[in-house]
């Protein structure tokens, strides 16, 4: 199934809106009133695509490699491959300004052929933009403008998308990079294991791509992130095929492993990777659990993760944040559920949690054999009562874990109403947590109500770490005039109290196109010297992906937008 | 204190073999019969080093960076930083063969003091060797003779050694990189807090060191190898200083600090590392369980890993290593004591583990609090029977806690009687591991057997992972004439079966010059390239520690001896 070209997903799916009537009503609350028209993107048919610039010759070339089958010109694959899923993608796609496609879509069926493509553009000075589920939220995937005079191809990985091996006594498999997220769970768990990784984008991310970027899934307490799960891996670059060998660790200088992840397509394209798989856990138990402040939230989390606790599942939602969970609930159906949802709110509800103006929601889980999952629950029972918290049952978390992938759809349904709404994510130590969170909901805020005159911005802590962990924020806001504009003042803003706090510029996001402006204060000169070191030595023509991650060409620190 | 020129360690000890009077004839029926009388190093007068190549001019200019005590041109600074504590570097060292030491030793009092010396260093074309503790066990900070008509410099560390930062909330810890193991964990458990890497080595090597070799401490089932403790560090670089962020977790690139973890002094010199500390454990109980087989060993160890139940020491000897820790133990003082331990084997000592003739002792210990420990050995005890294993007690756990650090002291008595002693290591995936060990094991012995007619080959396994473990090999030999053309003839057989069978060229060692030779094998041509590349990009030079790692200067991958 191909994904929408203007926006999330499915194609034949929307967001279940109509069980959350108090949604719209909470919004304009929080951003003002909105059009009661919607506005719909323009059709497919009005959009005009520039022509590939291949000569009879290239494409003669390519297909000796790919097949005829592996080389497509036409402008639905084209479309489909330009940009990424980022709300500024869907803004300039809604409206159907598509002026740098890439020239052709490649689907190479091996990694021989993955590796004889990048000889061919290398040789020819062609740009190759790697592609797996077309889900970047930072301009991954995306012609760079300011680079567009030159030929660019998109590689897309969907062929190569087998499982080849489970090793069942060293609980790994090697893996094909082009697998759909559903695929690979499909494929491990039928053979008994599972890999764990469960981003936000799961149904429509590959594994390459998690690893080019850096991914993390929703349980990562218990798994890690995708950097940990990596025990080796196969890159075919320019300058060569490069195969790390699969160890447990190792002492052989630094890790090729990690030099790899996180590379976003500028060193090569990862065809194969060989990642550590678990046994499927016998029970798993989410709960939530309301807490006085976020503060106490977090501070619940930290002790948690730092007695050696891990949860599979630590998800707190700030106040703002709770409050929106609570106007997306479906309301009582009836008097009587009613009356029954009052009376145990009066029974179970009681004490500072419940009571608190700043009340957050956490969504608590462990996973593992049914001994380990009740002795560990057991334990954060007694976290959970010393922080004031109040376990309010098992159905916020079996909520929360039906509709984990859905909320990128709302975004299409706002998107039609004339709002914009994004997201972005930081890390921090722990010790830093919370002044970062202030710093940066009050430059959003305020960059919001700066042109918006209204804007609302939420935040969760979902990936906690021993020394520290990740805040995710949404905000929102009514568009104005100029959309991109709007937003770019937002995202710097935001990304600028990011820097200033201390915090990850990127926390799983990746860097991409958007991000790039700033990984000169976030690594450092000497870094981004490292970094193009390993460029120059792995891509010498500046083929792979060129303008993301690193300010390699010199240009990718304009302003994006 | 200066450890022994020409030794292991504290010069005022010896190891105290007169309570093991069992290990002579143990080791002669191993490995054929021994010269009574010891041969002894040459005395220090006897070594005539080469003049420092240092113009009055160059003096001058270091001193003003360093201070005048700054400077060492002397031959006791000098001789002492010419070599590692490899069993290669005793026997040059004791023979007084020492060509080409540094030509003078710095000792920086500041992050600012080493780049400058590194600037200098770069535009005067002269090499930098950085020394932490010296306990290099692969040639790591010696000058490499294809090299030496290069002006050669050692920067040691000594004076940076503080611990600048402890965050008590986050539990991570600033520290300088020259800082010694015992120094360190004085000053964090001090604080109330430990950092838990505790290598072989650990009383006489530093911080810095272990990141730049990727070091494993003997807990590193709990605790992580150094690469997972890095959270933030700063480089100095003949290009400019790097400094990595502190954080738990990022998505902006390959992780910079993991390019920096294990690059050996190549890129630059690490001067600050931020690690993640722990609370210290309330409780440590670590035992002795006897196996009836390696294999059945291994399996218990990885089940329990695999389960999630890491031992904080999990250290399994095979049949060989078994014996000789028999050997090493203390007879009994008395005829009483004598059938009291004879009553006690007949009591405790029965079952499968026991009676084999392949038995094998693992050291287990899990530490943590209180409550961990018990559950934790709880369930152990049951994988334990499931394995066959026998649980003799905590005197095993509570010698090898107490003896951990001395074996190295023994080596030195071994070289007085003209045995060729070494150890190496190597990990792999659990489903190849028991194939590589026989390989190993066969490889070496065969290669012992060649030169010397007899020899002693022994292994543990030490670390262990959710996806493989480590693998440490002791290997034993009469000395044969020339003695280092007998120790590589070995050292090649034992490596080439390493990769031979998949593992790694070094789990903790490091590559340094005496693994160099096969770094092209172990990471493949496009992975040496990767390595060049930041090489390239951080040390345009080639000032950074020539001839280690990777073969940078086309010259590393001669045979070393």
């Amino acid at each position: 199934m191909q994904s929408k070209w203007w926006g999330w997903g499915d194609p034949s799916k929307r967001f279940p809106l109509e069980q959350s009537p108090r949604f719209w009503p909470f919004l304009e609350a929080q951003i003002g009133p909105l059009a009661e028209q919607p506005t719909r993107p323009v059709s497919r048919e009005e959009i005009a695509l520039p022509e590939p610039r291949l000569t009879p010759d290239d494409r003669t070339a390519l297909q000796m490699i790919v097949g005829r089958e592996g080389l497509a010109l036409d402008a639905s694959e084209r479309l489909h491959h330009a940009y990424g899923k980022s709300y500024r993608d869907l803004v300039r796609l809604r409206r159907g300004e598509v002026p740098h496609p890439p020239d052709a879509v490649l689907f190479p069926r091996t990694p021989d052929e993955v590796q004889r493509v990048l000889d061919l553009a290398s040789a020819r000075g062609w740009a190759v933009i790697p592609f797996g589920g077309g889900t970047s939220v930072v301009g991954g995937v995306e012609v760079p403008p300011h680079l567009a005079d030159r030929l660019f191809l998109s590689m897309d990985l969907a062929r190569l998308n087998r499982v080849l091996e489970v090793d069942a006594v060293s609980l790994t498999a090697r893996i094909e990079a082009g697998i759909l997220g559903p695929d690979l769970e499909a494929a491990l768990q039928a053979q008994g294991v599972t890999l764990g990784h469960y981003p936000q984008s799961f149904e429509f991310s590959t594994l390459g791509g998690w690893v080019a970027t850096r991914s993390a899934g929703q349980q990562s307490n218990k798994y890690g992130k995708i950097e940990d799960m990596v025990a080796g891996l196969k890159l075919a670059t320019p300058s060569g095929p490069l195969a790390v060998k699969t160890l447990p660790a190792r002492a052989t200088g630094p890790d090729l492993n990690q030099l790899v992840v996180g590379s976003e397509g500028t060193f090569g394209i990862i065809t194969e990777v060989t990642v550590r798989v678990h046994a499927i856990p016998a029970r798993r138990d989410v709960r939530g659990v309301l807490l006085p402040s976020f503060e106490r939230g977090v501070d619940l989390i930290r002790t948690l993760v730092q007695e050696g606790l891990k949860p599979a599942v630590a998800r707190l939602s700030d106040t703002a944040e709770t409050d929106f969970q609570m106007a997306m609930r479906k309301p009582p159906a009836n008097a009587i559920q009613a009356m029954l949802e009052t009376l145990a709110k009066k029974t179970l509800m009681r004490g500072p949690a419940a009571a608190s103006p700043s009340r957050c929601m956490l969504i608590l889980g462990y996973e593992g054999s049914q001994m380990d999952v009740v002795a560990s629950w057991e334990r954060a029972r007694e976290v959970i009562r010393e922080h004031e918290g109040l376990n309010v049952g098992s159905a916020p978390g079996a909520s929360w874990l039906r509709h984990r992938f859905e909320l990128p759809y709302l975004r299409d349904t706002m998107l039609d109403h004339g709002v914009m709404v994004d997201t972005f994510e930081t890390s921090a130590p722990w010790s830093r947590l919370m002044d970062l969170y202030e710093g940066i909901r009050k430059a959003t805020q305020d960059a919001l109500e700066r042109d918006a005159g209204r804007g609302s911005v939420m935040c969760h802590l979902s990936h906690a770490y021993h020394d520290g962990a990740s805040l995710y924020f949404t905000f929102a806001a009514r568009q104005t005039e100029d959309a991109l504009a709007q937003w770019h003042a937002v995202k710097r803003a935001a990304t600028d109290a990011i820097l200033a706090g201390g915090g990850a510029l990127s926390h799983h996001h990746a860097v991409g196109l958007d991000h790039a402006p700033w990984m000169p204060q976030e690594v450092g000169e000497t870094g981004l010297l490292a970094l193009n070191g390993i460029k120059q030595a792995l891509d010498p023509n500046g083929c792979m992906n060129p303008g993301k991650l690193m300010a390699h060409d010199g240009a990718a620190t304009r302003p994006v937008g």
